[in-house]
């Protein structure tokens, strides 16, 4: 079991260390422990491996960090400049309950914070070996940092935008009638990896009532002139930071007479929402300006999803764009802009950039035109 | 987001069904909560995603199951017989609680049991929308069920062994001096889908030093003449059983004068633990019979992990044959047989084969020779 690819980059030892010592700050007493995925990956450089066999990482409130890893999988972190950050290894082998190991290091803690994907045979483990703490989610804490990319991260984006940019540019070689969605989308999954991503972690092409679904992926229907379709699509650069953009593209002249105005509702709305990005507004305030415009036409039974997600390390991460989120954005918060409209059983549309909040406005990471394309 | 295959197969409502009401029985009064995972997969046919939104089987002690799902996502389980499984959908929207969702149809629960994969976000939503019940794994009943195969998961292991067996085949094509370990593992992976998977899950190719690191997966080590080089591959096949086999090559003539000898002693163990497999014998003896004869040879401290683990929907899963498993094996149980020595800074070799218990004895998934692979 393993990664397939070799070793990715990883950040300068001391952003690193600087995130560690962040981390313990808003954990606020409380001990951390961060399971493999996009958290460990952040804090250490390397996502780590998911299995039965616990990994996590350990900073007590006081004292140093550990790495907990079984034994056989400790060679997979030695490319890691663990010394330099001052986490300590501990391996474990099988037959060795290893969730008295990281709880060695928690002892006395009145509050344990797990990383949100901890899988439950972890949090229970850890729960029964340190029955006295309240467990609570880390997740609230370590987005304070993830939230708010640095200069490093944002390079990262915006090489990941112009390869997904890339990839769009070239739909027009695959979507034709008479391809099955499937067909298109392994066209467009060899594409995502030619144009640059470390691989591509989700195609959707949703053709005709199949746009309608919002995550609808592929299916074997075959494209139809006249079709509209939503195609949805991204993945992760070598860095690990995730592409996400969509454009609707319509085979030939729509079928469906209502699709010219509808799709201009859905731009100007998806602009709205763009040009309302800045700093110190509110992230619903930017999912307000885009509903606004689509309830204004009467739309608003049709656009059945948030506006949209932050993404960085994960594809969907804090911010969310979404109504009761009164989050106030800041300069360097990453997120999709993402309306849609659905008209169940016949088609749908969705427009999505990923932008990022600046000093004093907003970057697209993605470039693309957004009109409806005419294949 | 989504996945990037079209709809996998799935099994026959009655086989479902039948799977549903047995997983009640295992629960033994308990409400279970079933996460999108390969549990879900075994339980209403597919995995379900698996993202920061609640989508949840649950299962209670007392009337009917209900999956919760985010409204958007629903429509991709429209193609499941869940009507027919008395499953009922329950959709939900953002700004509403999934948790009290699902907690509504487990009220008066004294225990809830979660799959071991689901996220402690969803974990630790569900303890505080029902503060009474008492939270354990759900893993130790389900895996009373996925443990023995039945006739349709047999033949799906069967296809994934004759797979993965047929990429070993071809390994000469690309295992070379002057390649990098990574390239390898790209043509082994593109192998591994062009051979009848649905994707290639892993690929370790561990040259020289790295093949004594038993879960290094690939690197940009260039492959040397007289390298000694284990490769360990798999994924799923369509119908979500995977193939996991690895075979131990040689580069020209092994470089270190001690592999012949050593790599027969591995031979040997690996045929023993085999030979131990049928009905009626321990888990642990199967890891006994390996380790035996690496012991008694002087290899012991150099066979640094278990012998196996079950597979099935997932790569790693009960049984697990090591030592202090009690478990007695019966027909249809599925696992590996993979011991292995390792020479740290020189050289390693696993034997890996996937082995079925019938109803006297084992049948083998696997059926590449055993023997040291000079090219």
């Amino acid at each position: 079991m393993a990664r397939r690819s070799a070793l990715p980059p990883i950040p300068e030892a001391s952003v690193l260390r600087a995130r560690l010592e962040r981390a313990r700050e808003v954990a606020a007493g409380a001990g951390l422990v961060i399971a493999p995925g996009s958290d460990l990956r952040y804090l250490i450089g390397q996502p780590g491996g998911s299995f039965e066999r616990l990994t996590a990482l350990v900073i007590p409130a006081d004292g140093a960090p550990a790495l907990v890893v079984p034994k056989l999988e400790a060679p997979g972190y030695g490319s890691l400049p663990l010394d330099e950050l001052g986490v300590e290894v501990v391996t474990w082998v099988d037959g060795v309950d290893p969730y008295n190991l990281a709880a060695d290091r928690l002892r006395g803690a009145e509050r344990v914070a797990v990383s949100d994907f901890t899988p439950a045979l972890h949090v229970l483990g850890l729960r029964d070996a340190l029955p006295k703490a309240e467990q609570v989610l880390a997740g609230p804490m370590v987005r304070e940092l993830r939230m708010r990319k640095d200069a490093a991260e944002l390079d990262a984006l915006r090489k990941a935008g112009a390869a997904i940019d890339r990839v769009h540019a070239r739909v027009g070689e695959w979507l034709r009638p008479g391809r099955t969605e499937a067909e298109v989308g392994a066209d467009i999954a060899a594409a995502i990896v030619e144009e640059g991503h470390a691989e591509a972690d989700f195609v959707i092409v949703g053709s005709g009532p199949n746009g309608a679904s919002p995550h609808h992926a592929l299916s074997d229907r075959v494209i139809e002139a006249g079709d509209v379709v939503v195609v949805d699509i991204g993945g992760p650069v070598a860095e690990g930071y995730n592409s996400d953009s969509t454009r609707t593209y319509a085979v030939g002249t729509p079928r469906d007479a209502d699709v010219p105005a509808t799709y201009a509702v859905l731009q100007e709305a998806q602009q709205a929402a763009v040009d309302a990005v800045r700093p110190g507004v509110t992230a619903e305030s930017i999912d307000a300006a885009a509903r606004k415009v689509i309830d204004a036409a009467g739309f608003g039974d049709y656009f059945i999803h948030r506006t949209g997600h932050g993404i960085g390390l994960d594809v969907h991460e804090d911010p969310y764009i979404v109504a009761g989120n009164t989050l106030v954005l800041e300069p360097g918060m990453a997120f999709s802009v993402e309306p849609g409209i659905y008209q169940a059983g016949r088609w749908g549309a969705r427009i999505e950039d990923i932008v990022v909040v600046t000093a004093d406005g907003v970057e697209s990471m993605n470039n693309r035109p957004h009109d409806l394309v005419i294949l």
